[in-house]
């Protein structure tokens, strides 16, 4: 069975992985016969209250907080090794570009997490698919443009495209049921809730990218 | 446009609503065309660690972090009222049975949330469906077993059942991937992540009873 590591960023939208994304990230990846391994850093967040939407300047762990998605079945980020592994899912929400990696605050210029940054590298060099959703394809910019300059998709945010391309990196329009496969990288991305109007636009363009993703494994 | 009420319990399967379980009935409502309007009742929940899976000591709020599942689009269930819905779904988790009741520690002798009994006494009383998935049917046991008899199923545990029927509920034994429909007080169940070994299980039969549940609108 093909083993698919799932990287989570906590619990929510505004502060973490955002939960539709990752559960339909799961359920992809289950019917599609291959297994989800989570994981996550052991990092701090800084809490958002998801009713009022701003931050309460309280502090919660990524890792402890990203295992109510996993259901408890997860393990720290820097366990993780891509030997172990045929191919990567990222799914988005703010905590990709907040707590794995820092694109939300710095744009082109931002860095990426050290133990994410060392599994998404390592993906990349076994030759190993890697799939991003919603604004998780920032981190592979930041991770990966300047050596590999992929095509990747986050819609058609102009703002955010441009900052994708100042990585190195090539941004390409897409709309949300759809996706956008980088073949020469092995790499698939979809827009996700950086277009969606409902959950069902969601699930079709994550459903379409992880079953190309795992279509990818060689 | 149906609207569906969906009544959550938190954000994380051992302290609040099943995190897969809650995501899959907004998806299945969305996917039958039909709109789901999300609310939970502003009170205090024990935070459960689900890396060590043991309670930490402090408490977070229900109505808030439910709010994560339903990317803010929320409302306390007080405000909630059977005259502006046409059915109503309760997902799983822990929450169902710590949260919006007391069955966890009290079995057949507990109590529901006040006004969460009242809107699922609303709804049965406006003979509009109700779906309960996992371990929340014991709510529905709790707030209308003694009245209406309901035949209700959270699988097979016999435990579990035998407290069910305690409260003058007939529980009926089910596979995860089906559903159990009382069709004298519109009411449909599935046991989901009560029997499920991985998500597509309980995604095949949570489908299955929302869909059902639809159907029973009049």
């Amino acid at each position: 069975m093909k083993k698919i590591g799932v990287v989570l960023a906590g619990c929510g939208v505004r502060d973490g992985s955002e939960i539709h994304e990752a559960v339909l990230t799961l359920l992809a990846i289950d019917r599609n016969g291959a297994k989800a391994v989570c994981f996550a850093p052991d990092i701090e967040l800084n809490e958002v209250n998801h009713v009022k939407m701003e931050e309460t300047g309280a502090k919660r762990n990524v890792l402890v907080e990203s295992a109510r998605i996993a259901r408890g079945e997860i393990s720290d980020v820097a366990k993780a090794s891509a030997a172990e592994l045929d191919a990567l899912v990222i799914p988005g929400g703010f905590g990709a570009a907040k707590n794995l990696c820092n694109f939300a605050m710095q744009g082109p210029n931002g860095s990426v997490n050290p133990e994410v940054l060392r599994l998404v590298r390592e993906m990349a060099k076994a030759r190993k698919p890697i799939c991003a959703i919603c604004i998780a394809p920032t981190l592979l910019a930041l991770a990966l443009g300047k050596d590999l300059a992929p095509q990747l998709t986050i819609g058609n945010d102009q703002g955010t495209a441009e900052a994708i391309n100042a990585t190195g990196s090539k941004h390409v329009d897409c709309p949300v049921s759809e996706f956008v496969v980088d073949k020469e990288n092995l790499i698939v991305t979809t827009p996700a809730y950086m277009l969606a109007g409902h959950i069902a636009e969601a699930a079709d363009g994550i459903e379409k990218a992880v079953r190309a993703t795992i279509d990818l494994i060689k």
